[in-house]
């Protein structure tokens, strides 16, 4: 399928540097507020966020067919629900406007500053209402690392891993923006070295980097995805911090998972960048031994080559980058993960979220968690301002950045960021 | 706190049966449909549902100051948000305009048949629209059986059982209201002499008999709720049966815990019985040792006394009771079960929903789920109509009832019950 909005030759008459995230191929979609606007749906362009009510309230989607209240809501939700035709529409419209040939709104000064905000001077909200979320553990070389700390190196996976795209149910009402701070969670914790648990602020607060995915289609109870239908209900793409209490969830995840150790706070990008743009950076899959049972084998590129990094920030000091990941290195693809979750007739709604697990690359730098950065503590990492980290320490702010970038273009997620507060 | 509709000695001019769920003291909350109404929010009395969205249109309401347009949604959740002083004020109202000695609605025949509805003639539909789910682990019974079928029977219990109430994160999606049947899932399954999975319809599939309660009262993130206000937060409760495939969830479960063997289908009962009509059925708790965590203590009677049984219907054939139960069994309450969600500043949301997790009874007779009552499929039950069932069978209905009686007043729940199809 050849997407028009993904043109790679395509310039637009709004300057775009050369190292933004939003360059003309992107365009994704957020909610934003600021002092006149309560929320309003957007997309982006350089260092502007595009007012999408403002550009329908003007007449320039009025070929589109799309009812403009659903740009004048809290959630992108009822957008998404019009179906990835009327989407790829809208960006293919927003790609027309922006189009450095195209006049109609390059021509229009008038209507310039209604429609186009500095990001600068905006906030940006959730840009979904997540009704079910889930998390999957699909990066192998995270999951090793994690066997081998916590178990037996010689059996680092689990039996079912290489079976199964595993996966757990998260906590949606605790999911926030990028912005948003966090208090370091208090919680029942118990070391290994002692006889009974003791009470109070985790000490062992920990990030992972991951991605999500927003669902765009929903199905019935009953019904079931195939890997071969699964883009069609993938609307798009964020960065993810799984914030993750690494001593409490050892004392609470046996038996039925991690608990209280996740629901504290999680961290979402404010950009859904579409499956659509990402496309170009599709990218071969893991090799896949044991062979996958028939509903998760699938066809053609579905990893997606996305950098990631994630920096720390300690408070007035300047950020080190600790980790270098990308999204390719994922054993279980986005479709397989969709074609489990369904196929036992477990239904999905358009904003649901689905979590990738931590995103870990085979070298010790391009791990995704403090974990196994500093290996379970043992290793700190050195900060550019010299101070050390085995976790992360009140008033951290940690960073996660993803772009993909092929030898024309380069379009990126925005920052996924949040700093962590004392506990209350 | 005297609740006035709960005083035992009122009686209704509705001929209410004296084995009834709904006398005049019990007065639960749902949503209805029927070929003329698209969803009302009612209460019911004996064998009737209660209109809510006409009561209040006929003027019986005007004191209330609720917003007759609450009881014209297809989910409660907005009445309910309008917080327990009110509708706490509406159940007292229905139990004056329910009394003998009130004339107002009584007299009224003209209206009777716009309020009135025979629960035989509507349907009953999902009562809240469910944020997030989070399922308990807290039957100490339930908990044993477990650990010493799967484990060790000498050390049944996990380290962190009686410390923590173990919960983990469900899918609110797949909740269906009892009536609404649901088919055998399929998945992959590891028998224990196998040496790799199989793909196909579950085989050993479960129900757990469980009662969920129903958040009435949103937090912010960052805040926790004490088990002293904790009541403050609940609504009400409902029956649940959380359906389990035993195959898929042995293969699956580790380290994450249950994912597919239990989001398929998940089923309530449609009135939410109210926390305040529980209140009279209160009794004493477990008796914790060890003594559990300053945020984990409570005072007075905070479990409560709640009859509950399970019977299989095959096809064609009676239904035979195959488990009486009681909540009462619970060692962790639902006060410490909140209490311990939020001790790490997790928000609850109006409308989410927390399992109790299966509850078992120290006989055998009391075992809340198939798997225990069958002890893992070695001693089948025998049922009326002469067949065995180690597990349930497709075309099986298995239906749950649980009601509270003290020396002068019965309260219930009405069913929960659905109908296993064959897999898709």
């Amino acid at each position: 399928m050849i997407i028009k909005a993904n043109n790679p030759t395509l310039k637009s008459w709004i300057d775009v540097d050369v190292n933004s995230d939003f360059p003309i191929q992107n365009l994704p979609f957020g909610v934003y507020s600021d002092t006149h606007t309560k929320h309003h749906a957007c997309s982006a362009i350089g260092s502007y966020a595009i007012d999408l009510y403002e550009l329908a309230n003007h007449g320039f989607l009025s070929n589109l067919n799309i009812p403009t209240e659903v740009f004048n809501n809290a959630y992108l939700n009822d957008f998404i629900e019009l179906g990835k035709e009327t989407t790829r529409a809208l960006r293919d419209r927003l790609s027309d406007l922006l189009d450095s040939n195209n006049k109609e709104l390059q021509d229009n000064k008038a209507v310039f500053n209604k429609i186009f905000k500095p990001q600068s001077g905006i906030n940006l909200l959730l840009p979904v209402k997540v009704g079910d979320y889930t998390d999957f553990y699909s990066s192998i070389d995270h999951a090793t690392n994690i066997g081998t700390m916590i178990r037996d190196p010689k059996n680092a996976l689990m039996p079912n891993w290489k079976y199964i795209p595993v996966g757990y149910h998260g906590r949606a009402s605790s999911i926030t923006v990028s912005g948003t701070p966090l208090h370091r969670p208090k919680g029942q914790m118990k070391p290994a070295d002692a006889e009974v648990p003791t009470f109070g602020p985790c000490k062992l607060l920990d990030f992972e980097l991951e991605t999500a995915y927003i669902i765009g289609k929903s199905t019935k109870l009953g019904e079931s995805v195939s890997t071969e239908k699964a883009d069609d209900y993938i609307f798009g793409m964020v960065l993810f911090n799984d914030w993750s209490a690494r001593d409490i969830q050892t004392w609470e995840y046996v038996p039925l998972g991690p608990f209280l150790s996740k629901n504290f706070a999680s961290t979402i990008s404010p950009w859904i960048v579409t499956l659509d743009a990402l496309e170009p950076y599709r990218t071969r899959g893991y090799e896949q031994e044991p062979k996958v049972f028939p509903y998760l084998e699938y066809t053609g590129d579905k990893n997606v080559d996305i950098k990631l990094e994630v920096a720390i920030q300690p408070e007035n000091s300047t950020e080190t980058v600790i980790c270098n990941s990308n999204y390719k290195y994922m054993y279980w693809t986005m479709e397989q993960q969709l074609a489990h979750h369904t196929v036992n007739g477990c239904n999905v709604n358009v904003g649901d979220m689905m979590g990738s697990g931590t995103i870990s690359g085979p070298q010790p730098h391009e791990y995704g968690s403090m974990m196994e950065l500093s290996w379970k503590g043992t290793k700190p990492l050195t900060l550019n301002d010299g101070s050390e980290r085995k976790f992360i320490n009140d008033n951290d702010t940690v960073i996660m950045r993803g772009y993909c970038q092929n030898d024309k273009v380069r379009i990126g997620f925005g920052e996924c960021k949040a700093k962590v507060l004392p506990a209350n």
